[in-house]
């Protein structure tokens, strides 16, 4: 069964769903961060959602879809990252049995935050087996409603939901930068765009090391490429989505990319200029904007920062290497 | 001239002033935070204010209300910290000249980044000569206008806007955490309190090592103690004012106290788990909040975070160690 691509009134409705449950982050604004870019900017910070990151949005709404009887059937996700305590969080939130299924060497932290949400974890040999083919049996064995991390209708909506409150706050504006991974928070985005900033120019931006969004937008073909090698973990995608990339070709202007030192710098400005931590993958949209060719000039801007979740330890690699 | 002690309706007049120039900063929410205190949490990031530190409040009040003359003659500060900073700034933005009195010791990036406003920089001797003396000389001398960091009643006005804030985002508190130094932002913040939430117990936090308002409080004196070693470099003061001990006395609960330890605690957890950067005065009252004897059960709590600038380095020594 083929999905229905969303539209802007699946973000409207997966807005109402998530009312009361999402925090309606702040948005940051900074001089300094003016001055250096030459326009006006606004910082929707995520890093302050609920588990740190976006992610949140698309995995509460995703579920609130559910029949009674997928509820209780439970749901199944494959992630090390984000998406797994999303779903975790959002299945407990709403009393859905979860299983994240996660590769055997993913960092213990992560696993142990997963369990503390109250999902089952279980573990596979990313060298011998394919999580989505083991995916795929789980939840065809159990029953359980696989929710992919980006290309689902109601995954898609739901991030979007992130642009349709900054829009309703600072009103409209010329330029939205999003971090771009599968390209779920980017065509969620695009789609608030469309509806309450039509002028909006949105722009997605990748790691300079995993372009595959961008050879995509450019040659009108979903690319697939090797598992790129960068800091954002977050945005370490092989390939967009069918659905992100019929709504990226629409209605997104441009894919930027942004390298591992220009997210470092961005991470270090982050910290002593906003004081705020975000993790690699949120830095992209600040990153790719400063580092960008277009005439911001006088601009009004977008930036989503998309999640905060970064080991303190390795945080301090960073901002102090 | 005695000075007289400001009231609530100064602390309005200094936020009518304040507005356009000083961040209305976001008050953010924690559940994770809500259930290690097991109560419901209001953390009021002064952290995001200009300059990153509620000092930016006072010092453009107490600018605002000089007359035509004293803007023409400048204005005087000796700090090494927020206080010089914000003076620099706010007298940046009012188009007057200013004159920071610092050691020859602060750190060099501190002078850097009062110069960078615009600021004069006055190096003295802290080991030959005494900065008040040399400070109040230098004032008259140059006409210019001296302005404390914390014992002036715009100063204490304008500080106890950020509470006012508090507030009338969050309606009534039960309780309200305020970290301690000299005492200009717990009195102002008490002042904000009596007015808009007359329920509301507050409690100022001070660095377990330099318990001075504690024991001022509780004698009935203003008690000096020795310069304190703590990291809470914000709050190293000797003695409290005497317009600031006069509105603790009468308006404010108590006063607690936190260790470095417990600082250094606080600020992992705002970095962690609220993605925040809070410097080590900042942590005071969450801090004192989480290891005070207080039932909290149930009780919707203010927690003012004063300021972020602590150099990066340093902060990842103090959450990585």
């Amino acid at each position: 069964m083929a999905l229905a691509v969303p539209t802007f009134e699946d973000v409207a409705a997966a807005a109402a769903r998530l009312a009361g449950h999402a925090h309606r982050t702040p948005v940051l604004t900074s001089r300094t961060a003016d001055a250096l870019a030459g326009a006006q900017l606004f910082f929707k910070c995520e890093n302050f959602q609920r588990m740190g990151a976006f992610k949140f949005r698309g995995g509460f709404n995703a579920l609130a879809r559910f029949t009674p009887e997928q509820k209780r059937r439970g749901v199944l996700a494959f992630s090390s990252g984000n998406h797994a305590q999303a779903i975790a969080l959002a299945a407990r939130l709403q009393e859905v049995p979860a299983a994240i299924v996660m590769p055997h060497d993913a960092p213990a932290a992560k696993m142990a935050a997963t369990r503390g949400y109250g999902a089952e974890v279980i573990v596979y040999d990313r060298y011998k087996e394919d999580r989505e083919v083991l995916a795929k049996r789980l939840a065809q064995e159990r029953g359980m409603t696989l929710i992919p991390p980006f290309d689902h209708p109601d995954v898609i909506a739901g991030q979007g939901t992130a642009a349709k409150e900054l829009f309703e706050e600072t009103g409209p504006l010329d330029y939205l930068f999003v971090p771009t991974g599968g390209g779920g928070l980017v065509s969620g985005s695009a789609l608030a765009a469309q509806a309450l900033a039509p002028q909006c120019k949105v722009y997605g931006v990748e790691p300079a090391a995993g372009d595959d969004a961008r050879q995509s937008l450019h040659t009108g073909e979903r690319v697939k490429i090797e598992v790129p090698r960068t800091i954002a973990d977050g945005a370490q995608t092989q390939q967009i989505g069918v659905l992100t990339f019929d709504i990226i070709r629409r209605l997104v202007t441009d894919i930027l990319t942004a390298t591992d030192a220009q997210l470092v710098e961005a991470m270090r400005f982050y910290a002593e200029r906003m004081k705020i931590v975000v993790e690699p993958t949120g830095c992209l949209s600040f990153a790719g904007l400063l580092h960008s060719q277009l005439d911001l000039k006088g601009a009004r801007v977008g930036v989503i920062i998309s999640g905060g979740n970064v080991d303190l330890a390795r945080f301090c690699e960073f901002v102090s290497g």
